[in-house]
């Protein structure tokens, strides 16, 4: 009896493919884009083991005017402490926040009341850092935590830490709103991360600039669903979970249910469109705060008052959140590519948008696309296997029709693209040219499903390495 | 500036744990075991490249009694050609067919008009080596491929192949009824498989026995979900797509509506609720024939008529898709370890199955298995990311409540259940017994939702290791 002898080898090695350096995605931002009214800083208080690496951030508005707030947390029903708590405040206040305390190396998620606790006291030593001249609130501190799940937090440690960086303690406080300062922030926000992930940008509406800064983490458990905090002008008490925690400051004014609605657009378009290894988590969360200290004008954007000047911002937002969420999958586990998925011509966007991730979390797609191999038949695959949705005016889901549609790879180097499925018959594909293709460290697949419509989407997705199988198959010890 | 380190380090290697050995899950059957009425065999007709591996079987009832067929078939919206001509022509018969015919090698998927007439072609060829007395309808044979796709058949060699099969071919033809007969074409089966899926039973119903045997095939792009054969007592023209691929074969005599409605049923608690990958193929398809050559008392199997005799046969089908349904998920490709995941105490058995079909899909929970790390956070994570389906009664999705959720895992040697979470609290995990029970190549994570609705559902999946990696990051070279 002849069995296939592949599983009958005993131990074998696997060479990893030189994974390129993702350090020259962190670069200086001149000081001048990042919003005013804003300090911050990150400091090492000993969550994590290794001495002097930053572990808590703290952000402080320090605006006279009021600081709205907005924020998406994970859908996952293991909703972690600081995803509760911060939910309560931003519910409770209407959307308003001064201050944000972020900690890395521990989750503080599946902590039952000791968690809350925790959470709460991170809040109120925050709180305590704010000018109080402006106080208008209990608690005006969002909190936000990843790391291991199922550990307590070592709060006494982080609580000194807090209390540490209070403005008048010039020894200890490391608080600013330099380039240093911003980049110190966002290097205690990093767990498995390889570079920290911050970016700033301008924007003018009428006569007057406004900027925009902030940072995230991912790098595992990345696949996040993020839904609008639970205000009273939000209709459902949806939320997201998942580690990937990003912040956003701006110096414009926007009200608070106007920025809830702009986050909820970005986020759709941006974090809820990338995939690392198709993993919810229960922490994901995306704080936004507006402190107004920019609008010389008294303008404060609202989605029914300024309509123009609302939509300026929402677009701004959005490039901005899905700059920052591009970064994630870049410095995804194991990622040796950074691959866009386009989806267009699907029934609505909704279904291009289940498409594209369908065709990103593909564990066969994502294999291949580390081998470097133009297996268009594995995007098919990922493409059928999405049920679409019924359409409003039947009730009966459109049908999928093979003969309509296109594969195409397009290269990031300004190359012509390479179709490989053109209405449905495979093309007699270059497999050099393909090589060339799928051995950049970006490149676009785009498939066009050829239907009435109109619906497009885009995701940003990673390859799945050996090194993936690595970090994961040992986390914990 | 410093960045960690891990992501500028140059080429690794990685060393793969032995896998065992399955050679073990394949054993000879007794001859008495295997159903009357059918005579089969596989041979190598040149699909694939290496001389003397089985790629083509042939299976034909030789009942005088009417042989029912019923199928389940992939929903991929990209069905491959084998797909579509198997539906129509159990549509056309009502649910009847006596031969099957299977190739593997190449999928015959994405192969437009040429691959429908090559799939029509391999009909009709194996619909003339069948007793032509019998004959009641224009064409009487399934066909299944499994393979590459968007590659055509090497038609002319498999029909050369299939006439070669004929009966009076003596020197040619290989078809009989005994293991040998069976497991040559089991073998044809067979793709990245590393060792033949057969398995046979007896069970009586009254006085009579009957006898029930088949194969199947997996490794890769396995996540069936599968749906009924659109006949004419079918409600829904459903579909499924995937590269596993079974037959089933009985001589018990059971009407085409109730053979179709059994194996919906046991398809959906069976091959639909495997994972290896998480990936749906376009060429899914479970066939199953009852040709009545053992149905002395000329019973008919049927639901309305003898619902008793209905209840001991699909509980008997669903048990035998079962054990075929596990082989497949045991030679998964790259895996080393079979894990059954069971929910209970959810509010519905589609709930449940929602939740183990996430469990088992979770990159992260499949490497920690690899990694035979007890990370419940992963599972939990997975488990809160499902959303549960909304109340009949209220219309409102039922909320899982932490505090009642319990993790245990339960070797398969009998000894005691490891439980690590416990009403929502991580428990003081003993390390060095939960690496014993993480060693073992089988165990159970058993996930006990604590609501009230008592849906529950198994589902059985595999590791993902660096050779999973290793075989689909290089597959079509």
């Amino acid at each position: 009896m002849s069995f296939i002898s592949r599983r009958l080898a005993s131990t074998s090695t696997f060479t990893m493919k030189p994974t390129p350096s993702k350090a020259h995605h962190h670069t200086p931002l001149p000081s001048s884009s990042f919003p005013t009214g804003f300090v911050l800083g990150g400091i090492h208080a000993g969550v994590k083991k290794k001495a002097g690496v930053p572990d808590l951030a703290v952000i402080l508005s320090t605006s006279e005017k009021p600081t709205s707030a907005a924020a998406c947390f994970t859908r996952n029903a293991f909703k972690a402490a600081p995803v509760l708590v911060s939910n309560q405040i931003i519910a409770k206040n209407g959307g308003y926040a001064r201050a944000v305390v972020v900690n890395s190396g521990c989750a503080n998620a599946v902590t039952g009341k000791q968690g809350m606790d925790d959470a709460w006291a991170m809040v109120k030593a925050t709180d305590a850092l704010l000018p109080s001249k402006s106080k208008k609130f209990d608690n005006e501190t969002l909190v936000m935590s990843t790391g291991v799940i199922g550990q307590n937090l070592p709060i006494s440690k982080i609580i000194t830490g807090i209390e540490s960086q209070a403005l008048e303690k010039k020894d200890t406080s490391v608080l600013g709103s330099d380039f240093k300062a911003w980049e110190s922030a966002a290097k205690a926000f990093m767990t498995t991360d390889t570079f920290p992930k911050l970016r700033s940008r301008t924007f003018t509406i009428g006569d007057q600039e406004y900027r925009m800064a902030g940072m995230d983490k991912g790098a595992g458990m990345i696949h996040p669903d993020m839904g609008p905090a639970s205000t009273s002008f939000s209709s459902a008490p949806k939320q997201l979970h998942a580690t990937l925690l990003g912040c956003i400051m701006t110096d414009a004014a926007v009200s608070p249910r106007s920025l809830q609605s702009a986050l909820t657009y970005a986020v759709d378009r941006s974090f809820n469109s990338i995939s690392v290894d198709g993993d919810m988590s229960t922490n994901d969360s995306i704080y936004v705060l507006a402190n107004g200290a920019a609008s010389k004008d008294g303008l404060v954007i609202d989605e029914e008052s300024n309509k123009d000047a609302y939509e300026v911002f929402k677009k701004e937002l959005t490039d901005f959140a899905a700059d920052l969420a591009k970064l994630v999958v870049r410095d995804g586990e194991g990622a040796t590519k950074f691959v866009t998925v386009t989806v267009k011509n699907a029934p609505s966007y909704k279904d291009a948008h289940s498409i594209a991730s369908r065709i990103s979390t593909s564990a066969l797609v994502k294999t291949a696309l580390y081998g470097e191999d133009a297996n268009w038949g594995r995007i098919l695959a990922a493409t059928g296997s999405v049920p679409l949705l019924p359409s409003a005016a039947t009730g009966v889901a459109p049908v999928i029709d093979p003969a309509k549609v296109n594969v195409t790879f397009v290269p990031s180097d300004g190359t012509s693209p390479l179709p490989v499925l053109v209405h449905g018959e495979p093309e007699k594909v270059d497999e050099v040219r393909a090589k060339e293709i799928l051995q950049l460290e970006d490149f676009e697949v785009l498939v066009d499903m050829g239907m009435e419509g109109e619906g497009e989407a885009q995701y940003w997705t990673c390859d799945f390495s050996y090194e993936y199988v690595s970090i994961n198959g040992d986390y914990r010890s």
